[in-house]
Parts: C-alpha cells; structure tokens; sequence
C-alpha cells in the first residue's frame, strides 16, 4: 500500500497527521487517540476539538505582565488585592501556574517567554526584558523584583542579565532577589547532588522551631 | 486558591479538562499541550481541532466489515482487486491497518470490535460475531476465514468460539485457520518466553532454503 491511503480514510489521515505534531506524540500514539475518540461519544470529541479552537483564537497575552489572558489585563494584574510591589518574574506561563499554586507569593508576575539562550538562537531582545526593565522604572511603587528562573546555565545567564539591567536603569531602592537553593522539602540527603547539597550548606539559615 | 480559577482563564481550564480525557494523558500533558498549541501558529492549532471534529462526524463503519470507512463499503471491500474468498478477522480498526502494512493478505477484513471478555462484561453478543457467520454462509465464495486474533486467553476464547459457530453454520469447504506462533524474526532465543518456543518447537516447518 503506499503511504496515502495507509489508513483508507483521509479524515483518520489527517486527524493522525494534525495530532503527531503535538510534543512527545509519534504518528503510533496519534493514531491510538485517533481511533479512541472514533469510539467515544461524537459530543465528547467534538467538545474536544471545538475547545483547542476555542483556545487558540480566544487567548490572548496580559499587556501588562505577558502572562496567558482572555481580557486586556490578566486576572492577576487586574486584582486590587495582590501586592503590586512586589514582581515575580518567570519564564513562561507554566510557572505562574506553579508559584500561584505555592499560595506564597501575592504579588504580580512577569512572563519572560523564556530564557537566554545562545545555542537555540534565543538572545535577551527575543525576550520580555526590555519590558521588564521599562515596566519597573515606570512603577516607583515596586520595590522588589524576584527572579524566579531555573537553577540552570540559562537561567542563571538571564537573572544575571536582567540584574544588570534593572539595577543600571531603575531606582535606587529596587531590592533584586532570587529563589532561595537548597535541599528539596522531604528529599533523603543522601540523595541531594553535592552541587545543591553544597549550596545548601552555603545558605544556611538560623534554626527555628 | 481556588481550583475554579486554577489556570487563570476558562478557555484554558477548557481544553485542559477535554485533553485530559484522553487516554494516557493527565491534567499535567492536557496543560503542556495546551500551552504549545498556544505557542504555535492559530492555522495549525485550528487545524488541529477541526480535523477531530472532521474525524467524529465523518467516520462511519463499513456496512460489510465494520472497518472504519467514509463510504458504505470502505476502500478494501469496494477494491475489486481484493481476493474475495478470504476473511481475515481481527479485533480492531488497528489490527487491519497492522495486517496491510505487512503487504501479504489481499482479502477483505472483518472487524469484530474486541474480543470476548467477561471480567469485561463483553459477551459474543457485543461483537460482530453473528455478522461474520452471516457473512460467510451467505458467501460461498469464502473458502477460508483467517483469525488473526491476539495469542491471550480471550483472543484464544473468541477464536474457538468463533470457530464453533462458523463449523456449525458454514458449507463443508470452509477453512478456519489462524496465524502461526513462534519465535520473533529477529528475536534472540534466549530472550524468547517457554511456552512461544515450546509452540515453535511443536509447530515446526520443513527446512526451505
């Protein structure tokens, strides 16, 4: 059989083509959800269909904080109860989910988009820094920025980068913090990298009971 | 807060919740999906939707062997090129796209859509199993039916069963077989379980060079 027809439909062909192009989905698993959705419910399918749609033409980026949005603002810039003082900054949308779900920061957020990165073409201007920078200058009223980026190479490059920034170009009283390193909450020590472990005993904090 | 606003916005708590229906896929994939079809051109992510949508409503099965089909008859019963005395039963739309990509049946198919499973609440009644016996004896053309169902206790269980109504049912001339056991092309030996090399070992063939 040549390759055309190798599923004898072109609606099955082309639901297997649209869904291997998802991350970490090859044309076998697609085929598989392919074939699970033919066995549900046409309503169930169709809802599923119709909300990647509705997704990708609905949503839109916070003017604000770059952060995923149906409106203007995001609901999190938009309300009047987080501390606007304070400017979490990550590198995409996932992790505003993350910290939101720590319930330890109330402050606001800014999405970078990612991290700097040479080697997949990726420099500081492809990034919302500029932004950054302009938005803190801007807001005397923010007194903190938290530079909440991976413990990576790139990660550290990019807090690197934006520190100089922000200290060259905001007011003196801006405060520039990172996430603390250390041993994971209910990790055996024995199991920490020496690298983490190292730096853990660096950071060592006066004990409280 | 609260998991009604756990993504910050409904179209994404959306899709999240209608991908993650999926099989295999929990609400963590559902939301790192959802996220890269954002990131993705809206043309590929509408795409996408529509072609589940497409796929639901547009796929009907085969009248003749419940093979999935856009037509009556899918492409295989409508080639008059297919050696129409031989059926080869499989358990699912899978299995007939695994046996044409082999290149060595040219017969038709019947889907039989599972395999019989009480633990399952799946009876002969739930399968296409009345259809195939019908089939055959109102075919005498069909000199041989292929089960070409998995080597498990309930592909075992449906086989024989199938082989009971079909003898019962069927002109004399009719042969059941079913595929060969033994060890794996390519396969070492050794890593080869007991019970495939000892059914090898029973089924052996004539040396041909």
């Amino acid at each position: 059989m040549t390759s055309e027809n190798e599923f004898q439909s072109k609606l099955l062909e082309s639901a297997v083509t649209e869904l291997s192009r998802l991350p970490g989905v090859g044309r076998k698993t697609a085929l598989r959800l392919a074939l699970y959705m033919l066995r549900r419910d046409e309503r169930e399918a169709v809802a599923l269909g119709q909300s990647i749609i509705d997704l990708r033409r609905g949503i839109r980026y916070c003017s604000e904080c770059h952060n995923i949005s149906e409106t203007e603002l995001c609901p999190i810039c938009a309300d009047s109860r987080r501390d606007r003082s304070k400017i979490c900054v990550v590198e995409n949308v996932r992790d505003v989910l993350s910290v939101e779900r720590t319930g330890r920061f109330t402050g606001l957020y800014h999405v970078l988009g990612g991290v700097i990165s040479p080697i997949d073409g990726i420099g500081p201007d492809r990034l919302e820094i500029a932004s950054l920078v302009s938005r803190v200058s801007a807001n005397p009223e923010i007194d903190e920025v938290i530079l909440a980026l991976s413990p990576t190479m790139e990660g550290d490059t990019t807090a690197y980068y934006i520190y100089r920034n922000l200290t060259q170009n905001s007011h003196e009283n801006l405060i520039v913090t990172r996430l603390a390193r250390g041993v994971a909450v209910g990790n055996e020590l024995e199991y920490t990298d020496e690298l983490t472990l190292g730096r853990s005993i660096l950071d060592r904090r006066p004990f409280d009971s």
